[in-house]
């Protein structure tokens, strides 16, 4: 059995991307006292954007979905940075932001995070199993269809 | 004088709803190190949605706020269960966020968002007074009004 | 070399608000075993709203890093008052969150949100490096154009 989250993404038939760099003064992850904070990871993928547009219009659901969980594959990748690839040491991740660049009239918001939240428990086991909110904005940067956040505990 | 948050929120003479169960693979509460996070909780009651529609549009100023506490009593049924409803296990209710379906012109979301945060006051004093965030977002899960999610640090 | 929160500020040029008094039952900023959170702060100056209005229709991207800057500094003044206004007490800004009233076609949030992440780094030098979301909001309070949140890490 491997203690490497890469190791176990793969083994479920997933790819990570490169972990993004912020253009800016930000910074992709914060530790302190055992709290890990991830920056709102876009839908990219090694740089380059995905699902640009707006879901109920040129986007659908299914989209939606798709780029929550490219988003949520960019915040597993920091993870792994951030950890060191060590599975042992995430305790938990407990809260998920996941925000969809979507139409005033679009109301699947849950079901498409789950495209997040199912890939978090896939991978981490009872550990994935979060809070979380979910919601439409009237836009995300770059124009693109979801962000993604997480806190996570962690073991020394 | 009661131990009870549920006793002390009927002395109140509010209700409770049944603590809403989350229909995917996130958890509706967390607790680490003494910090218990909420998922935020919708407007509805026993698992009947209400306060469906866009504030500004067809819902006014005064629904929002009775949607933020409707909200806000899902928060506190998770409460009370992630406590075993002890009222001496909450050290402090320390953020709210406060998200409205909301129309581009409408400007009430501080006045709707009393509507939750007067209530956590309301039920547990000093304990209750938090930090907010309120604003209003393109659209929320299944069209309701409004969402109220919760971090409280906890005693032993 | 000076261990006041304002010295460090003012020698740089800026000048702080006085910090936004809650016109309800929430507080500006609480602190809970070294946890610092603080109220979303909005783009005003000494209880005067500034930057009222959308971004992408009556402001532009400027006037959006210009209100997000804003909001900083009211963010700022909450910290001086948090801390006894000693820098080293501050062990770090872990995350931000900047939220901007803005149209469904802006797409510049992340280079708008540089003006409330700059200002941290600058004064608060490596422990200023944040985490961050930042997106478009369909209405902030009272109309204004941004809203900036913060979660700090504090030493004893």
């Amino acid at each position: 059995m491997s203690h490497s989250i890469r190791a176990r993404v793969t083994a479920l038939g997933h790819e990570l991307p490169e972990p993004a760099l912020p253009g800016a003064t930000y910074v992709p992850f914060h530790i302190h006292n055992g709290l890990l904070t991830i920056t709102g990871q876009l839908c990219q993928w090694n740089g380059e954007r995905h699902f640009v547009g707006k879901i109920g219009e040129t986007l659908t659901l299914e989209d939606a979905r798709a780029a929550a969980r490219m988003s949520a594959l960019n915040v597993i990748s920091q993870i792994v940075v951030a950890t060191d690839d060590r599975m042992d040491r995430v305790a938990s991740i407990f809260r998920l932001g996941v925000y969809f660049n979507a139409t005033p009239d679009f109301s699947g918001h849950s079901q498409a995070a789950n495209g997040a939240s199912d890939l978090f428990v896939e991978v981490f086991g009872d550990a994935g199993r979060h809070t979380r909110v979910a919601y439409g904005v009237s836009g995300l940067p770059y124009g693109v269809a979801a962000e993604v956040e997480a806190m996570v505990s962690l073991r020394d």
